[in-house]
């Protein structure tokens, strides 16, 4: 999907330097991009490429530009013009309407206009499937799940039930999404299973990483906000709250009916635990534990980088010596005051 | 599947408050149930709900009731009541016994009645499905697998081969029980795979959360042990033992060939290196990992809660410095000693 | 498939202690091992199993076989022998080369010679499947994926698209290979979608974990060398590339565009930031983070083990109060200084 370079400048607001009858019609990196790519200069990192770069047309600041031999794409934020541009030149493949004969779908699940329904895939009673809508290959869509016009859920995913999304997401594949939540009584002969009676709530524009699972709520549903971006192998447990626009990399763990604000950022292996609200425009380290509200704005950490073993266990031995530590300085303070 | 008040009364050895010809239906939480609908107070946290409760009733003890404008069914335990009495008014669905049309089933395989296999399952050969055992749509039933009566394998769920599992399990969807260990041996020329031979056996009541794994043994069997309650995305690892009712929260990792105590509790994010044995009723924090064996129960910990990054790597650098400190504290104590 | 110890001790170049002629047909435990069964001993902790085993054979170290009642097959790497001949008496199960019935093969799929198909599996468009390849019950195998010869694709995995898999790879029940990167640009109004458009190729003698995932690469491949072994419930983040016979448990996670070398070894819950160059021979501890480049071959940890709660939750105060001990170390020293 051919675009010229002044066609690109016109629709995305950017100064071209260069030739505007240039074409790209598709995307690469600096070192790899010929003729016909686009590419992008965002990290300085980069500068070496930048210079040596023999792509048909890059997006860059500015104040880079001089740097680049190719024609330029001038913008502020030129991650965000890529990802515009390179949603343009590389469309999600079109659908080809229908239900595939290997497919099953149940006669009271309603399925709207110009819906894709992929080889082995379910849609069980009641479901309701909006207009454009790709369900992927050996996707499970239970009982009472609705799909909101023009998502997407990938192959084998399952929306167990109960689940509801809405417009343009993507459920990645083997994500699961209304899978009981962890809900256990304890009894004197063991766990008491807490029947899990809620669903899921997911807003429009968000997408679900592959092999990661939302649990449906215990009573009340499970809510996702609108814009939300989770990567793979995030768990969210029953009755999490999560805020519009907020996003979790991989193995983020988000513990029971805890409450999560806007705008926030997980990097990965973060947990929170239940029962906690953290508020707007939060953003978390890796591997970092949040144990209790926040109601600051801000970045928050708790991780150590790892290091040399020898070097990392000989800090792990002072620390454990830290109260004999304290203690001799208790008796120099106590000598000091005695010579007083 | 409405009961009166009086009829849960006297089924669960509750003491009622109010009128016993009330029925309910359904649960619901404090704040959103209405007429007909059961709820219970077990959190002091919410007292302000309960005081403004319009339930049909709540269970709660009975220091609480006064609190409670509508009526009460009293328990010493009122989450574990609860558990109870909502799995009587949202029971399981009912099955639809028989294999439909898409699913497979291999000839060797016996299933016995009341069986219902959903849509695209596999059941492959030898494997043996006790009565009453739903295998959902999608689910794969490996090579002489046995499924105990009443279990359920839900969608998308696989049990690769020579995988039992009691009765009344659920295994939830995306789970994946006997893929082979993280066998490895080193060679000069690279990794040699061990061939990984043993099953899985899991007992009654088991829960295993969804896109869990728990592999086959290398050898033997891994072992789980009745009761055990397993959240989602859990990585149970070759020749694991773990005992009787014990619950892992979601990322929980347990290395190879360590064997776990009954009633144990390991919160999310927890590892367990392998080849140790932690004894019953331990507690294990979250993102804790253990790393040697435990025979005493209690309560077990090890990471730190994140706080303000500006904070916190305020810490990390004098963690650092540690050896520094300790330095001076020697120097301190030297001179003191030479003044004597 | 019984051999005799004759055979395997030549075939495997061991010296062999008893009778040639006593023949084993499959692998047992120590402690579980009879008649017909052979067993190893690599692990000085089982040396009274060793004792009294009654194995057909036991393959150990010259320096054990004293200890050894049965016939000994002398190795100078036990484990490794072991799995040698463990293969040869546990072969993978031969192919039912075909397509099965259910199972949905695209027009423009290109299937060689011996190729197991299984049930409810599916090749889509212009996929390539090199010979005596076992593609798993429910897999399924996007557009323009590859898969070299003997390779095995298990039960519900799944390669979204454009993946490329060597030779001799597996792949186990459902890990998802080429799903989205985690790519999102921020604007005003949001994250934008970052289209990813690369793929991901994986070398010869792969092992993928069970519900592992690898993100196809945003713009050029992610890439997986020869003979990596990667354990379940892994993350490998749009354009990492790992180095060959690189080994990582589970839940080890590796943020994008990171380079990882050659022979490294990853434990459980160790996580790898973005952008970063880990060079050859790096071994990293359970539950540590890599924050940085690292270029010296050795071993790297950050991570505290568990301990008693009450014992750690002192530590941990001690921790937060260094700022504070350090500053009484100062006053200490003022003072002394003051007093000269």
């Amino acid at each position: 999907m051919a675009r010229t370079l002044g066609e690109l400048a016109a629709q995305f607001g950017c100064e071209l330097i260069g030739d505007p009858a240039v074409s790209v019609s598709r995307v690469a990196t600096l070192s790899n991009a010929g003729e016909g790519d686009l590419s992008f200069f965002a990290n300085k990192f980069y500068r070496d490429e930048l210079r040596a770069s023999r792509a048909g047309a890059v997006i860059a600041r500015e104040a880079d530009a001089e740097d680049c031999p190719v024609p330029v794409l001038l913008s502020a934020d030129p991650y965000l013009t890529y990802a515009n541009i390179a949603a343009l030149l590389h469309p999600a493949p079109p659908l080809a309407a229908g239900v595939h004969d290997t497919a099953v779908v149940a006669d009271t699940a309603q399925i709207a206009d110009g819906v894709q329904v992929s080889p082995q895939a379910v849609i069980d009673e009641d479901a309701v499937i909006g207009e454009n809508v790709f369900v992927g290959p050996g996707a499970i869509i239970g009982p009472r799940c609705r799909i909101g016009d023009e998502s997407r859920v990938l192959a084998n995913a399952t929306l167990v039930q109960d689940v509801a999304i809405g417009r343009r997401c993507i459920v990645h594949p083997g994500a699961v999404l209304g899978s009981d939540g962890f809900g256990n009584a304890r009894s004197d002969t063991g766990w008491v299973k807490v029947p899990q009676v809620g669903g899921v709530r997911v807003g429009d524009d968000v997408e679900i990483g592959a092999n990661s699972t939302i649990d449906r709520g215990a009573i009340d549903d499970t809510v996702i906000g609108n814009g939300v971006r989770i990567d793979n192998l995030v768990q969210i447990a029953h009755n999490v709250q999560i805020g519009d626009h907020t996003a979790m990399a991989a193995f983020t763990g988000v513990s029971g009916s805890t409450i999560i604000g806007k705008r926030c950022m997980f990097a990965g292996q973060s947990g929170i635990v239940g029962h906690i609200t953290i508020c707007d425009d939060v953003i978390v380290g890796g591997a970092t534990m949040i144990s209790k509200d926040i109601d600051q704005p801000g970045f928050y950490t708790g991780s150590f980088p790892g290091e040399q073993d020898r070097e990392w266990k000989r800090k792990v031995a002072r620390f454990r010596r830290l109260g004999e530590l304290a203690d001799r300085v208790g008796a120099l303070e106590k000598s000091a005051k005695d010579q007083d």
